[in-house]
């Protein structure tokens, strides 16, 4: 039973209109959100960061913050999940034919609820050859709705036999994975790629930092070949790498035990 | 009156579903197609061009062009168009959470049509700073969903005062702008970017450069600023640039005129 624009529905009563820039442009954003408990993890974080990713679009906020942490708690009721996912989406909402935005947009706002957590365990990654992250575009440390790059990559790790891909950036030098932050131990230092590089401004990833007390500097895929351990990160999971490009790392599994216990996740 | 997955629809009767990975991801392609005495312009062009970027996203085909083609004709009967817009939109339909498309989708395809056609007067042109074109990405050759930059970009003109941007690809060179494809004269010849420089290859560049003559080559934002003419192309309309960063053009609203009525196009 999703929410949508102020109302709990059934979901197949649910409708976006096929003119929502949402739909027609990928103009718009979304947060993924862990729920535990029967609660929202971390809420205030993630509403934090979409209203700055609403700023670079844009957008205006059609709910205040209130509001909407009312609509995810009643989708998680309403659903009745204890361990599982929001989806929060926000888009530009219904405009005319044509690119420019219209002047006073009526955004859509969606919280969709998904019980169940994706895994935890290890993880067999590859480094995506056909396409990169533009670091360059200020989309890139946005979590908007233009996710077809990492689409690409995440097809390309399947045919490959893997569970994620790294994604480049333009300058050939590591960004993130398609759904998470990369965290790599070299020469005992935990080290990770700048948002600059490319990666997405994650809320696991600022947490992650200060408890591995992380360096940001950027990355070669030489230096992800010659890491002790890597680690995969997202809202909804902490995961360590098993192999990368078909070499095995066998360290890092404790580590991301280790923070999934200490932030109560599973696994 | 658009047409969705088959069926003619009233437009408050067509419904995406909220979890259609078109909305969610921008996962999924489209086509701006010119309607001119009550006919689809160049639609085996069009089509062809969805085939090559379908394949490119890995979206198979859920119609065959014939049914396409009929439903083009019945949404601009239903909607009497005699000049203007077809759009059709594919997406890879709905599917589970997560960014790894399903293995069997079962694409959504809209067709929506609009009476009208945009302007083909001179336009006042600005080069984008906010934002730039991944030429390095398989999707700049590819007319998909994700089309934030552009909106980004075409925001930034709007805002200088502008009514189009030139959008820059990450080596800081001319790509196209946020809805057309760029011809320049200089030095007496006309030129265009190669699409490895991050050009959507436009049906009607494809046209102009045979009919021009034009060579592909890089071009720079000084080359810009000397040429002696602009020109914009789309599927829709050849513009004249009369302004670039505020310096006027005079040449090229002879050329785009004659193209124009070569072509059949208004103005």
């Amino acid at each position: 039973m999703p929410w949508l624009n102020g109302q709990l529905l059934a979901a197949e009563a649910a409708r976006i209109d096929p003119a929502d820039r949402g739909f027609t442009l990928g103009d718009g954003l979304f947060e993924t959100i862990l729920v535990r408990d029967g609660a929202a993890v971390w809420l205030d974080r993630h509403l934090a960061r979409l209203a700055g990713g609403s700023a670079v679009l844009g957008i205006p906020a059609r709910f205040d913050d209130a509001t909407l942490a009312e609509a995810c708690a009643t989708v998680i009721a309403a659903e009745g999940i204890a361990a599982g996912v929001l989806r929060l989406t926000v888009s530009r909402g219904v405009g005319p034919r044509g690119v420019l935005p219209p002047a006073t947009p009526s955004p859509t706002v969606l919280i969709a609820g998904h019980a169940g957590l994706p895994p935890q365990g290890p993880v067999a990654l590859v480094v995506a050859r056909g396409t990169c992250r533009n670091q360059a575009s200020p989309l890139s440390r946005v979590k908007s709705l233009n996710y077809l790059d990492a689409v690409l990559a995440r097809r390309e790790a399947a045919e490959r036999g893997a569970d994620d891909a790294v994604m480049l950036n333009t300058a050939g030098r590591v960004a993130e994975t398609t759904i998470a932050n990369l965290f790599a131990r070299i020469d005992g230092a935990w080290v990770t790629p700048p948002l600059t590089e490319g990666a997405l401004p994650g809320i696991m990833r600022a947490e992650i930092v200060t408890r591995l007390g992380a360096a940001e500097r950027p990355l070669t895929v030489e230096d992800l070949r010659r890491a002790e351990a890597l680690l995969l990160t997202n809202a909804l999971s902490i995961r360590a790498v098993a192999r990368l490009e078909g070499a095995a790392l066998t360290a890092g599994q404790e580590t991301a035990a280790g923070l999934r216990r200490e932030l109560g996740l599973p696994g």
